[in-house]
């Protein structure tokens, strides 16, 4: 649910002294309550992470949006910042190649509110006669097939979609396509992949018949944010199951089928929710 | 590591508007640093709870004790707190009955100082006899008897000891006694026991023997604050494994023994670095 | 893939020396190599448990099914046993009221081969208007609406539905309404019901709020076989997920949906497999 | 505890048909029954593995060790084999450098009669003065102390002390030497190392510090073979927990500690109960 009176403020900047004060001091001369508040000071870089939920104390709506009064201190602490509603769904492009359990899940899980999304468009570079089992619904869906000749064109088809979409999150839900530097950077901190391994075990390509030839007996799989360098951006989420010499590389592949669902879902929640910051190679996650 | 200039301060009280704004303003006017901070709003029931960590900015000792500033503030706002130096070791009392591994396992915790803590003395209601393979080093042994007919004259040598030694935290480490409700009363928010199953399930005497009865596929042991209630108390950890249909009641046993040590460490850890607020019947756990 | 020229043998009876050489001595009689086997004798109760898959060593189809065969020696040891084709599709009737999200997935992973099953029929006590997000696609739905006065009625209608499309399981996905004991009995050991709790933990109604009552740290799901006594049926497969202070009962339903998806679908997997056996109030999970 | 009436067979071969039959038979031939068993076919390399416990069917002592039946067997099928009485004790040598976390957990494990083994004697590169706080019993203590000028002759020293005590299993509990190549190849299938990282992730030196610069959110342990490949030898056993943004490397290997001492404790215990059975570069592990 929306709410009209309540926020998530997100930020980061450089370290020092009287930041919570300076941020809570303000928010309470404007009317507003905290409900909610993570900070993290990163000793190693000197940088400070914070996430605060709040509302107007009397739960009225505010008469100007909390925004406009926070710029000046944002701008003068050098702050990274976002400020939303709470509740508020973002628009979201889902792609996806042959596989469709995490775009199945992902549809499923929008539907019934789990998610504070608004999918914008599915994308494949699979027709969609490959996907006929699926109902859409009222979800555009865009085929754009890709070979290595076409790749500049298909990225710029892409991007095109992205924009005019006004698309705020990019997930790759089992795309098997690798994104170029320059795509990726363009996506920066918004496009989130699924890695079907427990990173940085496995990366490239068929990671679960590579698990199957070193014999671990733990699988896992990866949801990070997408770089120019395959399998090496920030980690926002993973998790892992156990297995045993009698799985072949088909039960590998069944079951990383649910850690990847569930892996991808709360990494995308967390993003949603504004939980996740970027912190160089790696993320703060502010977690329920 | 105690630090001299860094501090953890924990409370809670009822929720109202601007108490972040006011802890952080009032830690900042006196020239601390936050380092971390969590909070939580208790939307159910209306209250507050908060760690903070703070240092002097400029990693001096401070000229005084910040807990004097502070006591204004907590007064007015009706705080249940506590300020203490970061790493302060404070005093544990130790009690156990026959099965010595979670003791062992604390023990040695200790010794490389993964918990910050001092080994105040070792009570058990078996004789020293029982743990000649242990080495306790100069840490002192009670051996304090108890039969259904001298419960209340031990309880109060118990008692005795506690406070003689000034002990600020009562660990039940595999103690097979039921403290009475007075004792327990004593204690409340001081006194951890480890319950060797996943509460609420296999309450009360022999619960491996019980899920083994009961043919469950997961064990797990429970860490919580002794009330007068037995196995009722406000739970601080958890933690489970998997079982399969082979496991014999021995089984269950060996494999508790590693849950039962790790979840009362973690519990013990959270609570001796302030992690843990009670909150009526639960506990809101800052985790690292 | 149904294997022609493969079988899975199911059998449990009293223990005495010589069945797995006479069993093992009776395939290889007949051409048969042996793929997988395990075994289990319950000293407890003095009874026999085990699960091969053979096939016939030159990948023929075998001139007569290996089932006539076999009879002769499962009736001289008392066995309560199956044999069926590796991979064969079994028939399953699935019961839901409100929330789908197990019948979803259920659908789905039906839809993509990785339960040998043919969902014979959906049923429920809600109408069909309540799932209209959901393609059933050519399953058929029943609509059958339930109350105190009716629940006879009902139940003798469901037990007609289940006679009459030749249901071999029936899967409780989520579906709030206890069978009669008499229902019950009929479905001995091929009923399965989702229990949102860690059972014995949180029987009956309401179990995620029961959880954020009691204030525990981690909440789980519990497939059983449904029995006359609620909640209290041989266990199939448990799962489990940390929670914290910060989750509301929302949010437990929420987390607690993925760990029932799970759950319910590896119990199902496993019983299609012939990898459970009943063993008195328990079960021997043959996993892979 | 030894049974004198009761055996472990572990086996593996090229598959063929018949061979549970014709083991199975044997058995019962000699007047035994089978307790428990598990079997393997791997049908990647065509090989067969199997374990089976079995004792004499009226609870007597066999008059002849059932070894001597069993070598013709063995020999006709051209078995890799042992054959040992259940719960016999093994002598295991333990190596350690400076961390003793898994040397006190071993010991400790191997007092309560938790692990098969005799502990033959302890070698460390460190002197015994560092291990000051640890009672070793009569348990032997060997400084073998190595530069990389004398890594030859301390690793002959080091096998001389192997040969001489006649020990069965070498574990490296946090031993922070690489075994040559040419030691690794005498102790092929006998020798377990802990390594600190959930493996292929993060080889090599300080993994943890490795893991924090990567910025996972899951860390492991994975015990192994040791082979003439660092990091690289067949995995008996691995577990993980999750971390999060807050944990400094400091609290990674305090974490990390609490993962190793269950892991290898786990491995140990598998491989000492003959649950192990090389395969290749991998490991088929007959878990309870």
């Amino acid at each position: 649910v929306v709410k009209d009176n309540s926020y998530i403020l997100k930020l980061s900047c450089v370290d020092r002294p009287g930041i919570v004060s300076e941020v809570s001091g303000h928010l309470f001369a404007q009317g507003f309550n905290i409900l909610d508040a993570q900070q993290f000071n990163d000793v190693e870089t000197g940088h400070f992470f914070m996430r605060v939920v709040f509302g107007t104390a009397d739960g009225a709506i505010p008469a100007e949006p909390p925004t406009n009064g926070f710029r000046s201190i944002a701008e003068q602490l050098g702050m990274r910042w976002s400020l939303r509603r709470l509740g508020e769904k973002r628009r979201v492009l889902l792609l996806v190649s042959k596989f469709d359990h995490c775009l199945v899940d992902l549809l499923y899980r929008s539907r019934i509110g789990e998610l504070p999304m608004r999918i914008a468009g599915i994308v494949s570079n699979h027709p969609r006669s490959e996907f006929l089992d699926s109902d859409f619904g009222e979800i555009p869906f865009f085929h754009l097939p890709v070979t290595r000749e076409t790749k500049l064109e298909q990225e710029a088809e892409l991007w095109e979609c992205i924009q005019k979409m006004d698309v705020e999150l990019v997930v790759l839900a089992r795309y098997m396509q690798v994104l170029s530097d320059g795509l990726s950077a363009k996506l920066t901190g918004r496009c989130i992949n699924i890695h079907h391994s427990f990173l940085p075990g496995f990366k490239g390509a068929k990671p679960y018949h590579q698990a199957f030839e070193r014999g671990v007996k733990v699988i896992g799989a990866t949801a990070h944010y997408v770089t120019g360098a395959l399998d090496e951006g920030p980690i926002i989420e993973q998790d892992v199951e156990r297995i045993s010499h009698r799985d072949t590389p088909d039960d590998l592949v069944r079951k990383g089928r649910d850690i990847e669902r569930r892996v991808l879902a709360k990494a995308i929640l967390n993003h949603l929710e504004d939980r996740v910051i970027l912190n160089g190679r790696k993320t703060v996650v502010f977690t329920d």
